[in-house]
């Protein structure tokens, strides 16, 4: 129903039945993903790219599809992630709307949308559907695998339920475990979908469609991916042309209301809500410390790399760069010869997006050195 | 109609008409206040303490009102604030609904309440009305004038419009101008309630009542008056003893979204929604940059104080600290023996009301030496 797929995706059909973390199985289900380079003889340079909660799998531009992808600067030839030298595979997540299988899928046993009928979903699925599509490649070991944000969360599971899958990592604005501040901001988004009538316990249409709470979820969603550093500098106190230009006393006036506005506009009827949900549970259900009796150092103990290099910026509240830290730390115990680097970027979370000039050369520089 | 005066409360009739700084005027308008302590011969012992956006007069008990009030630990016989000292005036903003006059109260022109037809508020509106307050006790010259947080707003607006209304100041985590992503959040507030449709463009009632507004609104508050750090200790990942208590699929399954939900559930019919929109609306449109040409230096040096205290947490995303560094920098401009002290409270925007052992001390040094 809200299923949006871009063209030029390629699908892998998942084993059937695919059984999941919390106890149900989907049957016939697929995940979407694209891919850019070649793979060697050899098949060990491939690059695995773990999403968002949002993205789908076209991260940049290629043949079969040649409109911008959503890290556009950081992929393609001669680009940190370097397609000339890497064949790189980009998956979206299980239980997205974005060509993957989800809430917004028909469930093949109903005729009918899943909806609330999903399985309850957790990142360690998204990790074990990314690991299939890897094996139906033929690639029995990664050289890399790239995890941001909610990819962050992903790529350690997967390191960690299969510890040779990859040689080296890049944890990007990711985390270890759900910490009270985010899990609190993905909670308020769910709870403005799930108070909107029209959301209707999840049984919504084209006709009546739980804009309302998908446009506070979106909103929030934007302040706590920016930061107030850069909106400062970049909005200020700008007013928009026109007072009140809606003619609603309470309506939009500053800048920094209409940019919200216009980020909200773009997405409302671009995701799923029902997905929305399923995937944001997900992450706040995410603790690398249940596999070591709650120590989290001890969880991360286990994620087995020879290398890995974790970003952040220092300006992020959502993913906040001590989080990145700690998975320096937990995979240095582990073993792994692992890099820390904290960017001022003014960006917030979005910054691996936006600030290439930071986040590619680090990228870049860990690629070319392997 | 959702009006909430605490027993005890005093009133303050203000000229009838009141001007209002964006044109209109209000007729047989009062403000509410409570007192503590007594005001000496020489009548220069007084204090005035402007709020926060939702609390009442009542910061401490006193005889009328043995309850305790929302500063009971600053305030007090033998406290940081010692009425055995001080004659102590707290105000109730006008525009709220706990005793001034605002859009919950009923317009003399019509018999029914203001709703949406109250005038357009502005914090020098809010900083006038206490200015008549302290002329009505007869008192020229206040000792001190202490803000916290849109009182830290209202304090700087009525030291700027009545330059000799007091010897010193405290701001508490105020700033003298909104910024982008305070403005975001309030604005998003604003919007979940104005989204609800039990809203109704102002025409709620008891039985038709935009509480889910009011909850994501209230949570979205509390979200940002604390901070990521003291969750993380106080929270962490705990989870409520059982999971999905309300068997709801989406429902209550950590610690934190349960601190969220009591918050919520003590406020939503506690506050009126329309008020909420006022006070939440003259807080983004505050800027003593207005009176110095966009200069916000410029608008502080026109504060005229012998002696100022500017305090913040360092951990506050909502009225960062670095706005209470430029306040005290403007005010040391301005000619005042000014001092700045961030705190390392964990507890972000709402530290003032809980680290006492912080905030208490600085305050009641300050006031000492005076």
């Amino acid at each position: 129903m809200f299923e949006f797929i871009p063209p030029g995706t390629r699908f892998h059909s998942l084993p059937s039945p695919f059984a999941m973390k919390y106890g149900k199985e989907l049957h016939s289900a697929r995940i979407a993903f694209e891919t850019w380079g070649t793979l060697n003889e050899n098949r060990d340079n491939a690059i695995l790219i773990a999403t968002g909660l949002s993205p789908n799998a076209h991260a940049a531009s290629h043949d079969n599809n040649p409109a911008p992808g959503w890290w556009e600067a950081m992929l393609g030839p001669g680009k940190p992630i370097d397609t000339r030298q890497w064949f790189v595979i980009c998956v979206n997540s299980l239980g997205s709307c974005k060509g993957s299988t989800g809430p917004a899928s028909i469930d093949p046993s109903t005729g009918q949308p899943y909806r609330l009928t999903f399985p309850e979903l957790s990142i360690e699925d998204v990790a074990e559907t990314a690991f299939d599509v890897v094996r139906g490649l033929e690639i029995e070991q990664l050289a890399c695998v790239i995890g941001n944000s909610m990819g962050g969360m992903t790529a350690l599971a997967l390191l960690l339920l299969h510890p040779d899958i990859a040689r080296t990592h890049i944890n990007v604005s990711g985390s270890a475990q759900a910490l009270p501040f985010s899990i609190a901001i993905r909670s308020l988004q769910r709870e403005a979908i799930r108070l909107d009538p029209l959301w209707n316990h999840g049984h919504y249409d084209e006709t009546s469609y739980p804009a309302a709470g998908m446009r506070i979820a979106r909103k929030l969603g934007v302040i706590t991916y920016r930061s107030s550093l850069e909106w400062d500098g970049r909005f200020s106190r700008i007013r928009l042309e026109s007072d009140h230009p809606d003619e609603d006393p309470f309506g939009l006036e500053f800048q920094i209301e209409s940019y919200l506005e216009g980020h909200a506009r773009r997405f409302i009827y671009q995701f799923d809500p029902n997905c929305y949900l399923y995937l944001s549970r997900s992450m706040d259900w995410f603790d690398l410390a249940e596999y070591a009796d709650g120590n989290i150092m001890a969880g991360l103990a286990k994620v087995k790399v020879k290398k890995a290099l974790t970003l952040g910026a220092r300006t992020d509240i959502l993913f906040p760069v001590q989080q990145q830290e700690q998975i320096a730390e937990g995979l240095r115990i582990a073993g792994a010869e692992s890099t820390f680097i904290g960017m001022d970027s003014p960006q917030g979370h979005d910054a691996f997006l936006v600030d290439i000039a930071r986040f590619g050369s680090a990228i870049g520089n860990f690629l070319n050195d392997l």
